[in-house]
């Protein structure tokens, strides 16, 4: 069954059509395994193989396609009637004589679609050049219209269903959040501090297991935290260092990332306490000042004069809209908090704000997933911000 | 520092030089992040931005471009020296004007490389059609060279030191199997198990840790095991039901999966006993006849013909290459042991065998990872091969 109701997916299907018609497109063929989800309900670890959701402009529902075996999967999670669920044979995959994307041109023209003006997203992870090449190729086209993030930006306003996922997310976070803490210790392995986070992850509330989350636990400490995507290791945390934690909650697909520092040792360095100050200052802040109405550049302005009245700047974004997502981005690639981004807030958007300070050699951050209200930002979490200290 | 030596990266840039010389390539860039790290050395979290690795015809080294932010994570893993790694601004993240396949053409500009005869991946997952767009706009090119899966079959034969990280998990794989099996009973929710399987991965043992695999782990039931690539819920385990455990054990983005079936209840179906009995028969008399110089398919035909003497036939492929890799797929998309692949079997050649025998309401798998060694196969992990049963 699907997670939201059928009433729910049609609004999305409805709203994606209206920025379809904007940029000329008929037929839609969407392969982001987020959006597949946003628009069906299809939930499943099959991104490995080619599929995809077709949107069409004169459809009520859109057509899933994938892999044969898949089809199942796609019963048992998508809203869609049996006749809008295809798979394609298993002699479709892993070939150089064809490929699925062959498939569903084919299928397109079958259904009488093939002189459609075709929407691609040209830069989503797993649609590959080849993929392109091929739907191209069936269809008999040399161009495609650009529909790069065309439905992620559909789902930058999240529903009330969606909000209560997120929020759920949130309740998993605090709790992987305190496992993190609870794990750190010298002498204690990295790989043994994150198999902790990923049992908490996973385990969740009694009430309510997690998901996994579409970017794995990151922890580093010493050194490795100036390279902020380097997975973790056998070392030991040592005493007398920091440890970034960038962690994150996951409940049917719908995230609560959740960033904190940490120093391992009774007393760190006076520096790092006013970093950390300044930091937490400026984020509860820039939180409270947000109201529905605001810029995502106006929203980082606030950070932006707090933290020059003592000095620092930041050179990146300090956050962006999140929720649904598979690996490897929990992230939407749509609306940021920073310079120039002039997406207008409103309510039931949610945002990932992360403020990380890095200066020479040491650093902090904190962040705070929340969404817009009617009158100001409420977070997913409630857990503490400040420098914590593991004695 | 690397996880290989010098002359070991060197050796496979070799190799891939005369798989490039083959087809003409005198460029080849490579998107695919296993390719990147079996090339390199680089091991990070940061495919979700376009990067690559370009390996040219006439340089000892390989060039690594990624972000900005993760050349640190490069100098921490690659073997390059810090002229060969090379990061493009922020600036270039997620927008609509520019793309880093713009900034990575231009550098193979500035290095006097634009008028060589590039290859490029085109079916690797994290290579786009705008990254292809893009790529051949900078370079003034309406052809690419087709090097998809050339470095994949470069990889097909494992060096010592790569055996050595697959035997170490195949050792983690042991736990998280015992673990799985200990973690299932009535009652337990799906999500509690998959937590303690998690946690297994990622401790892995007291003498090395574990590395997230390439795939979530797999543990459907119920009705659920007709769609094999659901994740898991909060649903409890029932009583009186198979569960079928498709998991793995990864160390240093070197894999060993590993599956097995469980019934939950004392007094399994007779023809789910029968099936498993023939199922591990096979898995056993396959194996123990494999040995260098056979093909893939001569393989599968083993296996064949010892099902068809019980009535029975599987339409599916029964074991792929497999090693070092990535989300979403451990698989390395070459040789695989079934009909039609003449794939000649050497030493050091690693394999997933995975019999999945599925009847109309009930099944049973059993799978083992193995390497072709200079007189048969050699499983990685060593787990008894039945029907396991959670009284």
């Amino acid at each position: 069954m699907a997670l939201f109701s059928r009433a729910e997916y049609l609004e999305r299907i409805a709203d994606t059509k209206v920025a379809m018609a904007d940029k000329g497109i008929e037929l839609l063929v969407v392969c982001d395994p987020a959006n597949m989800n946003y628009l069906t309900g299809y939930d499943g670890w099959s991104f490995y193989v080619p599929q995809a959701v077709l949107v069409v402009d004169d459809q009520e529902e859109p057509v899933w396609i994938g892999r044969q075996m898949d089809v199942n999967g796609a019963r048992h999670t998508a809203f869609l009637s049996p006749d809008n669920m295809k798979g394609y044979p298993e002699d479709y995959i892993q070939t150089t004589v064809k490929h699925p994307m062959n498939y569903m041109g084919d299928l397109i023209k079958e259904r009488g679609w093939g002189q459609k003006a075709v929407g691609v997203e040209t830069d989503a992870y797993y649609y590959t050049a080849r993929s392109d090449g091929a739907l191209k190729q069936t269809l008999g086209r040399s161009e495609f219209i650009d529909a790069n993030l065309l439905v992620n930006w559909v789902r930058l306003v999240k529903s009330d269903a969606e909000i209560g996922m997120m929020e759920q997310a949130g309740k998993i976070a605090e709790k992987v959040m305190a496992t993190a803490l609870s794990n750190l210790a010298p002498g204690r392995r990295e790989c043994d501090a994150v198999a902790a986070v990923y049992q908490a992850q996973m385990t969740g509330t009694p009430e309510f297991g997690g998901d996994y989350p579409a970017i794995v636990p990151m922890m580093p400490t010493g050194e490795k935290t100036s390279a902020p995507h380097l997975t973790w290791t056998d070392d030991p945390y040592k005493p007398d260092q920091a440890v970034n934690l960038e962690l994150a909650a996951c409940r049917n697909r719908y995230h609560c990332p959740i960033a904190r520092t940490a120093y391992i040792g009774t007393t760190p360095p006076e520096k790092l306490n006013t970093l950390a100050a300044i930091t937490v200052d400026g984020l509860n802040l820039t939180l409270d000042a947000i109201t529905p109405g605001m810029t995502g550049e106006d929203v980082e302005k606030i950070w932006r004069k707090h933290i020059a009245r003592h000095g620092f700047e930041k050179e990146s974004r300090i956050g962006y809209s999140m929720g649904l997502n598979y690996p490897p981005d929990w992230g939407e690639h749509t609306a940021s908090l920073r310079p120039g981004d002039k997406t207008v807030l409103a309510p039931n958007m949610t945002f990932h704000m992360i403020l990380g300070m890095w200066m020479d050699d040491f650093g902090f951050e904190c962040s705070e997933s929340f969404r817009v209200t009617d009158t100001g930002a409420r977070t997913f979490a409630d857990f503490e911000r400040k420098l914590f200290i593991i004695e």
